[in-house]
């Protein structure tokens, strides 16, 4: 049996090699894509801001009315469990909640039936730095963003093939990712990351009424801009703005900020990643350094709990 | 261990019980709803249009860029191991193919992983017959039918979400089914069947460009008509053409012709189902028997083959 020592999954509290880490046919997360999920990380064993993940996770849930019935004590156990078994400091972790599912195949999703629960953690290998220190090139994807009212982007849910699409676009001519636009040609934000733009000194990033996930690094950089006292707006942005630009950059919990350098074909600004941007770059790392240190006493609870 | 002789999964050429029957938690069917599937069912033993079945799963793949590895062939000759194991007559039929997955986790549809193909079998029971003798009640759902530039409801995906919501509007209310619109108010489709309707002899359906699966029913059921001389049109619908129709039904694979007399609150004309709708049930039925016959050939072929 090959072994995946920087792997491990946590299905229902058993755990599992990536191997033998299997799920049933019937659960409605592979029939349907009837799930919600977060993705975290991590940070000297620490995870950040699960708090705010699992309050995320639940509002996805209950937006396509599923009860997560697990309590967040028991989510954290079961993470716990499984990062003291998986033993390395940084960890991608990504927790899956499905409606369950029966041999019964309906497409019902008021049968009460047992959601599963599974955690996936996995060693964070260091991003490519160049992606940092170049910035990387985005496409303007041909995919449009799903709409409200059909699927609401600000539900993370396991129906992504919106995504997949709009980053296949990117990956087939070796972009490093894909910005969405809305019905109204409106940006709304990248596969897995929110948009920012700056122009003569203010950042601009899309309102969540333009179809967006609500980023957690987004909210946080919303408030480091602030309290820095650099103007920063949510207004509704044409791909032209982004075109015409002096900086943009990406936003997300494990990437953290990837400037922009080439949109399409053309050149952001200078082509290197702006000083504004590399600012912000800073700012945020004092943030989660310092906002780590507040997550810490809890998760030794947590640890504590498990004896 | 718990036996569950009506039912019987193939995975990837291995037959298992429905609690053996499981997937990788990496597999992108499960992760993102990245897979495209086709039901069908056996009648007398016979899978039913199984070509034309996976004539439109190779489609749905070519939409979201999944070229299928296995032949028509190989997946015949696995749903005919299936079914010879299960030896039941009337068989529903899941064929799911994803496009696989592996430990990276990434989002990227263009790097090329091994395909998983997953067979579900299981007893076909008869459906009420009141379904058919008093029709069913439906609702015209508030979850809006995901958009062509979106996601193509003509592409079969495991991104079902958005039906999801849609039936689950409906049998919160005890209703049988919900009927979608497309963001103009147009109708679409039930959430597993087209939407018919009757006005004055003459019977409509909504066209594809309305935005929805192109039913295999709904095909044979327009050739159907035709041959029988009964004027049968493609049209955009609106719900207030519906409410005023004389007759509605709902057309699948499993479930053929299902009358709908009352939608919302509102009873369809005379509130039992109506002559014509009892006509093209009749006519349908003729239309099975008849091409199930040219069906029959190339199946014994298959299963002559299994040796």
């Amino acid at each position: 049996m090959p072994s995946f020592p920087n792997i491990l999954i946590n299905i229902n509290g058993v755990l599992a090699a990536p191997e033998e880490a299997r799920i049933s046919v019937f659960d409605r997360g592979f029939l349907y894509g009837d799930s919600v999920y977060e993705v975290t990380q991590t940070i000297r064993g620490i995870p950040f801001r699960l708090d705010l993940h699992l309050e995320r996770l639940r509002k996805s849930a209950s937006k396509i009315g599923l009860s997560i019935l697990t309590t967040d004590l028991e989510l954290k156990k079961q993470i716990a469990r499984t990062l003291i078994a998986l033993d390395e400091p940084t960890v991608y972790l990504r927790l899956v909640v499905t409606r369950g599912g029966e041999e019964e195949i309906s497409l019902d999703p008021n049968t009460p039936g047992r959601e599963n629960i599974v955690i996936i953690a996995k060693e964070l290998k260091p991003y490519p730095i160049e992606w940092y220190e170049k910035g990387v090139r985005v496409i303007i994807a041909d995919t449009i963003r799903n709409p409200l009212e059909s699927i609401d982007p600000n539900v993370k849910s396991g129906n992504y093939l919106n995504n997949v699409m709009a980053f296949g676009e990117a990956s087939k001519i070796g972009a490093y990712d894909a910005i969405m636009l809305n019905h109204h040609g409106e940006v709304t934000e990248a596969t897995t990351s929110n948009v920012w733009m700056i122009k003569d000194g203010t950042i601009y990033t899309p309102p969540l009424r333009s179809g967006l996930l609500e980023g957690l690094t987004r909210k946080a950089l919303l408030q480091i801009s602030q309290h820095a006292k650099i103007p920063v707006f949510e207004k509704t942005i044409t791909p032209q703005e982004l075109f015409e630009a002096d900086e943009i950059f990406l936003s997300s919990t494990t990437k953290k900020l990837i400037p922009i350098t080439t949109l399409n074909e053309k050149k952001i600004g200078t082509g290197l990643p702006g000083p504004l941007t590399q600012q912000l770059r800073q700012l945020y790392d004092q943030h989660c350094e310092h906002t780590l240190k507040s997550f810490e006493p809890e998760w030794r609870e947590i640890l504590g709990l498990l004896g």
